[in-house]
């Protein structure tokens, strides 16, 4: 089964997931500079839940750049994935409206938590499928950011008993590593064109690389 | 007609569906467990509801594989499935605010069998179609599990008579059945590829297969 | 500049507007069939208003199997017709709130005509244009059935001052014209591949008819 | 990378903000025209919201027709811009709910600015990518537009102490200069294509343009 509809469903869930949660934000009632100071918490945790729901798609897009067809299985745990992430508006409101206590914080932790399982999930599920050897090969064998990801998760949940705004930090460190692009698909996919091109003595361009 | 800017708008629609209800769940108002376990039936709603617009995607995205081109009257069929599943949002948010009285989770069982009624006309009108033997060969002459669904969904609905946590149930169970992907239609797919090949003479790859 | 993005932001936004519109759908407050009852008005305004943006998108759909090329100014026309159809949601919402009395059905049949006439803006933009013959051809020299609409709607605009539910009747029944799937365009394409598979002496399958 | 799931995603994220910012829109409480005229305010405020969006969706979609393939910076430069016109709903809100006071304006017009200064954030970094001289060649030197615009809305800031309306104004002029379809791409692509016919020596129709 070809990818390119299960990217645009992807595509449409996450782009509204990313833009429902500015529904989120209360308008100020007064037209102050108070009024809106009141409501900068709400901002930033917007914007912490918008980078992350941009670096799913972010890395969604890199995953599926070397997946050509996949199976029914891969739908489910695509789905899986879709559903923790749907969560995420949810807990950024319950985690801001509370001034980040720490039920909320641990909460929202766990979301991202299960999101990043889930996408790890997806990720073995392409990588065991027939023709998955590419994104193996792409991501890795230790894959140590991911890796890194979940104990980082875990540890600002457990820190959250201490200080929550510490376990916000962590969350927040674990977005801006990933900000940075992942290059491991990026340089797989710059290897394999190069190879495709030797391969064609140089001769002609080549019609297309993979994820055409 | 070409069936890409039909799939494309489902796939908007769906997208959009699957996403709102995460609107409906009420954001607890104290930061603590008690509050979270307040919403614990919404959420599990949301989770079957989801699973329902998944499971439909799915399906849908399966059904169109097989077809190239549809008339005008496929489009209508597909509007009149979409719309059904478009109540799906208010008839979760009715059930789970009401704790599964009996009147919502009969409406929500409505919903449900006229979804599967809507797709099942759908899927006639595909069928009946100029090049719809393909999709007729690959649901198969009985197609036995939409059939036992459309029983289930009424069961469940007079079930709530009884108890209408029995219905939620069997509603779930119809849920799970579906989420085993669609083989049938994969099968289909893989046996067409393989003839394909055969009749190629296996001396090229094919350039595509059905569904490109 | 080709249409496909055209068309994927215009399916985007119509594929939003028929969804939210169900946001605007009160829950019934109590779990019985009275509660169910007091909706039915909103979820009757909530058919017809679905109806039409279903409409407009297969009719759009259709319009745009024949446009394989736009410039700037049919980008123009059509967010204009975006923007008309986009307040359909308010409109809706203020007539079933009020029981259909009279200003709000004429506001809404206003949005209706709006839209009806850019559409009409946008249609008459992409025929002035290079390539626009094939729709000329296509829609034919009187486009009785979209001048007709213009008139009931003005027609139905002014029925409300004689009884508003005539004037939904009036609406209702443009809406029912138009399900009727648009056959102008069906049956210009299939005389187009028609032609071109006599031009090619039959001899082999056309690659491509319009709108691939 | 690709840029049609880039382009995908953006026409989402795009096409929802225009879209909610329509829920924004009180539902009049009363039927009468005095109820409607009370919304009036809203209701120019959304013109001039849909219209900045449409305009940025207009400027990406003209953009993205000269690029192929994308880095992981553009991706991110790219949700930098949909983050900061996700929040154009919001300053919309609270400068119409509050009459279009001082505070609320300047506000909106930082917002206006900020996805101004990301668009240009982006444009910038396609230009200095590989394959970004075509961009680079198409914007011309001077990016007169781009510059102006952007003296414009620090002048509409500025002119909230005076009288916030005449900043609403000066947005208003910008969006104006920007509704004319931006001709300095589209008349690339035509010498571009006019110099691929010629270099064909007008033999074939060629298979394509930039942007296919």
């Amino acid at each position: 089964m070809r990818t390119s509809r299960l990217e645009a469903f992807s595509d449409g869930v996450l782009a509204i997931i990313i833009t429902i949660m500015v529904l989120e934000i209360r308008v100020p009632e007064d037209p102050t500079l108070e009024a809106l100071a009141g409501i900068v918490p709400q901002l930033l945790s917007y914007l912490l839940s918008f980078a992350y729901v941009g670096i799913y798609w972010n890395n969604h897009h890199h995953m599926f750049q070397v997946v050509d067809r996949v199976r029914g299985g891969v739908l489910l745990a695509n789905l899986h994935l879709l559903f923790w992430l749907s969560l995420l508006p949810v807990a950024t409101a319950w985690a801001d409206e509370n001034h980040f206590e720490r039920t909320p914080v641990v909460v929202y932790g766990l979301v991202l938590l299960l999101s990043a399982v889930s996408y790890t999930v997806l990720q073995e599920s392409i990588c065991r499928a027939e023709g998955g050897e590419r994104l193996r090969e792409a991501v890795g064998r230790g894959d140590l950011k991911g890796r890194a990801s979940l104990a980082l998760y875990v540890t600002g949940i457990a820190l959250a008993w201490v200080q929550p705004f510490v376990s916000v930090l962590v969350y927040a460190v674990v977005a801006v590593v990933w900000l940075v692009p992942d290059r491991r698909v990026e340089r797989y996919l710059e290897r394999w064109e190069q190879r495709e091109r030797e391969a064609d003595g140089g001769a002609q361009a080549p019609a297309g690389g993979p994820g055409h």
